[in-house]
């Protein structure tokens, strides 16, 4: 039934703003089942603030990477449903796949993954039939999830497209002093602060010495354990940014932190 | 092992009150396995307000109808656990089956699906030895689910029942000037008010003006993106009831909408 | 691949304190599914407060009783991750293994069903090439559960252990004038809050008349239907400990409960 080349069964993550109260996400599910009775349906979450594009496609991108070949991703986080914006799908040079609105939510994933085929999904025959114009997860993107998890060709659910909407994404800027400047771009569960200055941009040689805002909190450290318990750390988080954590504590709450908060990095 | 006619796993859905952060949904599962191992667990919510029958059956009838044939739903939602209320297992005439406890909370899914047999569950063969008093889902409903799923037959689990305890249901009036008043019946996470009045009463042909409390809505719309964003907007949401929201808002907070608010459609 | 005794898949559960909006959680499933693609993946909470050890302790100890033999419960409740702490694999007499930091989390688990092997988890064969130092859910824990599911055996991950690190864990006292005094170490979803004094520990014959902090309670019933909606009834809960709860109400708000709170049991 599933032509991937390990022949197990193909899973299928899903990632939405749904919350878990509703009938939503078993909704979804029930339809995938129903289309693919043999797919491994994964959580990645549902409690992606209601509408926020671009906090879905921060999660989607930290978590992607991390599934085997031939995943199929199910993002639904769609404030455009039923309005002009595409439905496409996205195969990858490295064999992942993404269902989605074309509203910019693929974009920091496909950063670290480049496109192979881009889809633009209009064939009917792989839809519910009579799809509303309110709910396209359960008449639109679950459906054709669940055919190409059956092994549907990526090609038969509409013509090619070129380009999709790329979301603006803010990256660090380099001060005349040498200072790195970025932002904030994601608060997690914890209070931990996700900068958007990638390890890679830290300086390799000398200590580095970070500020929130006005606020020093010293060098990049290793670990939350490297500093005493309810002390503000610098470290690079485990999504490979450099992070603001407190020890044993809730950094955003401390420091007064959210996204879009000014981090800078000097010597 | 499974009997069913598609030889696939077998589905076992879930709908509680418990919540995410203790140990009775794990438990619940860890039941289901140890008797059916093969049984496909799907969450539905477990974020049912406790104790709030009215909600569960409201939930419960918005996804069943999405899943395959087979399918056994188990819905845990009993403030009477312990007390007379009974247990009882439902197929329908679309194969679906319920195990529920008597509590009214199968009505409005079995107005879209009806009984075929209904079942009183009093035989302790398919339960957890020496059940406790307060949590029958681990002790009969998980454990007459997963024998369900390995295809005991259901006249095997007790006698059959004429009647089950049905939910009081509130179904919109025609005014003597031909308004149809209706009243919202449920509020979802994303602030969508949506009310008892079905698509189908709707008028057909002249465009219907809809009011909220004293508030007009204006007409029946198509979706969210045929207004601008932050004003409010009828249309007929994914469960076929006319619903009340706010583009890229929250209905219920900015229209101040709960549960009962009087709707009316006129012309 | 698995090598357990009745050849089903393995059964992976998880623990952890991660919540269920970031991409944590879907982190660890991608790369249990990299590995060990036919293993069942069961979530018993990612609710668990922000470090809190203590509670990821009872709900653990809650649930694994239920799940079957083999069953691989993974704990991801992790303050001390990057520091000195060790990662350990336990396997019990009845079969249950444990994959988790050694920070005690496992203590009240293991009072239920005894080790029969402990391993130092230090084999980075089994672990993601270069681990971090602030994620070793993703890195050693969900690797190392993984491998254990697909058949890989325990002594092979690392030495063996004598002890692990033990939680300090209150047990009721019994006062001069025969008085159980035990306290609340927990309180669940519904605000019913379970004592730490076991079934086994009331008196058999005669009535036992409870009382929380200086509030009486009355005598311990069976079910919460025992007592009229709004009053506060004793019994023994789902865990096999004495609850304190209101009956279709909240127990904990209602009578001002928490974590710690003093429990005594009279005649």
């Amino acid at each position: 039934m599933n032509e991937s080349p390990n022949r197990m069964p193909p899973i299928i993550t899903l990632l939405t703003d749904f919350g878990l109260r509703d009938s939503y996400v078993g909704t979804l599910k029930g339809v995938l089942l129903g289309i693919c009775p043999a797919a491994r349906i994964v959580d990645i979450s549902h409690a992606i603030r209601a509408r926020n594009v671009r906090e879905a496609a921060f999660v989607l991108a930290c978590a992607a990477p991390y599934f085997p070949p031939h995943t199929i991703h199910t993002v639904v986080v769609d404030p455009g449903v039923g309005g002009p914006r595409r439905a496409i799908a996205v195969r990858t040079r490295r064999h992942a796949v993404y269902v989605a609105p074309d509203n910019g939510v693929l974009t920091p994933a496909l950063q670290n993954d480049e496109p192979d085929t881009i889809i633009h999904l209009c064939n009917p025959d792989y839809w519910r039939p009579e799809p509303g114009a309110t709910f396209h997860g359960r008449d639109v993107f679950a459906p054709v999830a669940a055919h190409l998890a059956l092994g549907a060709p990526l090609e038969s659910f509409g013509p090619r497209l070129d380009a999709i909407v790329t979301l603006e994404t803010h990256t660090p800027a380099r001060l005349p002093d040498g200072t790195l400047e970025g932002a904030v771009q994601y608060v997690d569960h914890f209070g931990n602060a996700v900068t958007n200055i990638p390890a890679a941009g830290l300086p390799a040689h000398a200590p580095a010495h970070v500020r929130v805002e006005a606020r020093p909190i010293g060098r990049v450290n290793r670990t939350y354990a490297d500093v005493n318990p309810g002390e503000p750390v610098a470290l690079i988080g485990s999504h490979g940014f450099l992070e603001i954590a407190v020890r044993d504590g809730n950094a955003a709450q401390t420091l007064g932190l959210d996204v879009g908060a000014v981090v800078r990095v000097g010597q």
